[in-house]
């Protein structure tokens, strides 16, 4: 009895991609938009993104692939398999930067994706699925929002009607930029093409792989992530004449909020995090009680009944401060995006890459957003992390060491070979 | 035995000054640089400064009154005592206001003042020491900090050069438009005149004899003061990405701060209190954990040892917070005004005359200062508070109720002539 999948194994444990020439892509790569502390800034759509996609495009065809652009931008490389009617298999991630952001988020899926395709044409093998790298247009969302907008068209998430009406703060629209970069492509972005599986190897952009010394996380779950903004209104006074009894003072019900927020994520911790990353008063005067205070509450957990129960906890507490402090207390729900759960045949298929490769690896819920929970929206999708230095990203002392790249390119190569199936 | 005392107190018992003309004035003061919302918006040295001081010198001229300007524009009204030599009671407040500011803070005192000068001169009353209505020029502060300049140069806290070169926030001097508006006077300010004793009346600017429906307050001290900038730094991070444990949340820490203010004053209230007025946090994004947090703390008490005590307690606090939270934390005084006890004899005329009038009265600190905590480091000095409304104070809806403003008068009027010795 050959099991087709035992025959492909052996073949599978001997490929490996050439890590050198990895770190070299992307030590050229970060040369387009360099930042002045060893980052990069190359936001979606500028001149530094056409340079970065251009550079990109001659590394495709020159690794032998077929490319094409569709209506968002999102710049696709094809090596054929031998059956090229089926649905393929795609890979990738993002090459726009945030603003004094890293050169790995989202450089290293896509440069990792050309090295896959790089290593499989030098070693001639013939794969039954095509193989397609993805450069996602505007991931970061740090100068056109929402983030995540070629992805989300591709999905049929959003109408690439609405993602070329949106706007930087210039009032320059995504159509116009894509024309004038030359990155409109003829093909239709809405709704993509029929995608058999789609695999995204990114930093952690946190510290867990790093402090565990464990160089791949198999990425399982994305977080569900809700945003509110609290307001709480009391009434100003006299900081020298107003007695503490009586007081109804704003910031100070902002305050116990904020410890009980953090209560409320150390009760769901390890997996619940909870986070304020704003604060304002009024009249902001150093001898004025504040007599209304502002916040922002992002709170963010991989299984949706956990994520509704901090956010049933964090509306009880505002209620309660209001009641305890004489306050009027508001909370608004402004985003609720539910967990991702990535489908178990891929995040097996990454996991079984990293046995067959002998890496130390540990399943790891994903706690920003990617353009996998887009795609896992329409297909089979699964994530590979790299740690990254401190866990530090959106920085430029965002940083990985050569042999993290290596190892998570491997795996991501042996998760897609192994989906896309070596024909032997 | 005759004690001269006893014989004047018969006399000063039936003495009242006039409560329908001081609301009038007050009202009619409250039309020069009327603000929108019921109160008054008259900055210091400007043209609706200008324009209540000739009403007020017409007013005391009217009075039978000597007038004269120092060279801080301080105004002196003088209704000369049978012992002219002597050191004269001084009597008065400021007539500047907040912006959009309320028609009482500052007016009542000086108008009460007028009222009393105008009160002896119908009944023909005379005193041995010579009675002197003061109006301090820029008390408030709003226009030219520091506040209680005018009051500050007289007390030989301050020097007219260095008043004098203060500067609004358009460049303009304090020197010049004293000059411009007519009222840079020839009398030397810096040391002021000898003084037997200083009286203000004021609105408390705070609810306490309000909510217990008493009239006259005793003003025995003044509060002292602290005020200090605390920063917290720690390390920014992904909201997402970052696990609570491990986490270096500088606003975590401010919140935490907060809290303690609260708890620190309320350990030493009634009399003590403290506030957060300001906080800012950077970088100031929803889903950034935040890597620095600054606030501002005031502190108040009238006693220096239990301001020293909640002092002592905020630096620990602060430090603590640092140690719990794994943050940089500094915590620097900025300002430390030492608290005032009145002059108990002053103190005494004031209680006293509240006793003769049969006005229930009791013993007040004061939260706010005061042109009276700078005269009372150069002369015997007291003050007394009448209620106003809801405790509101610096805003237009500020308030009292005419009759709060007789009696606080009257107590007032009792304790000039019981100090300026009635010549039966």
């Amino acid at each position: 009895m050959a099991d087709p999948l035992q025959t492909q194994v052996f073949s599978l444990a001997g490929l490996r991609i050439n890590g050198a020439r990895l770190w070299s892509s992307l030590m050229r790569m970060a040369e387009i938009g360099a930042g002045k502390n060893g980052g990069s800034h190359r936001l979606a759509l500028t001149n530094d993104d056409k340079a970065a996609r251009d550079l990109l495009a001659d590394w495709c065809t020159e690794a032998g692939c077929t490319m094409w652009i569709d209506g968002m931008g999102n710049m696709f490389a094809r090596r054929p398999g031998t059956e090229p009617a089926v649905p393929p298999v795609l890979v990738g991630s993002h090459l726009d930067t945030q603003p004094e952001g890293g050169r790995f988020d989202g450089v290293l899926g896509v440069l990792a994706a050309l090295e896959i395709l790089r290593s499989l044409q030098e070693a001639g093998i013939k794969t039954r699925r095509s193989i397609e790298l993805v450069n996602w247009t505007n991931e970061e969302g740090a100068r056109f929002a929402p983030a995540m907008l070629g992805s989300a068209v591709f999905a049929g998430l959003r109408s690439s009607t609405f993602a070329h009406a949106v706007e930087d703060r210039d009032g320059v629209a995504v159509g116009n930029e894509l024309r004038r970069i030359g990155y409109s492509g003829p093909i239709r972005a809405d709704g993509g093409h029929p995608v058999h599986a789609f695999f995204e190897l990114h930093i952690e952009q946190g510290p867990a792989l790093e402090n565990e010394d464990i160089p791949v996380g198999v990425v399982t779950h994305a977080q569900g992530v809700k945003w509110f903004d609290v307001a709480f209104k009391g009434f100003e006074g006299h900081a020298g004449t107003t007695p503490m009894k009586g007081r109804r003072d704003a910031l100070l019900g902002a305050a116990r909020l904020i410890e009980r927020v953090n209560e409320i994520a150390l009760s769901q911790a390890p997996q619940g995090v909870a986070t304020v990353g704003t604060i304002a008063v009024r009249p902001a005067s150093r001898n004025v009680i504040p007599g209304s205070a502002t916040l922002s509450v992002d709170m963010r957990h991989p299984t949706r009944p956990a994520l509704e129960d901090m956010a049933f906890k964090l509306r009880t507490a505002v209620g309660l401060i209001g009641a305890e402090l004489d306050l009027e207390a508001e909370c608004t729900e402004i985003i609720a995006l539910p967990p991702v759960a990535f489908d178990e045949s891929a995040v097996s298929a990454i996991r079984r890459g990293a046995e067959r490769l002998g890496l130390r690896n540990r399943d790891i819920v994903s706690g920003a957003l990617h353009d996998a929970c887009n795609i896992a929206s329409v297909a089979p999708t699964a994530m590979v992390f790299c740690p990254c230095i401190g866990g530090i990203s959106h920085n430029e002392a965002e940083n990985i060491l050569p042999e993290w790249a290596t190892a998570g390119a491997n795996v991501l190569l042996q998760a897609v070979i192994e989906t896309a199936e070596i024909v032997v």
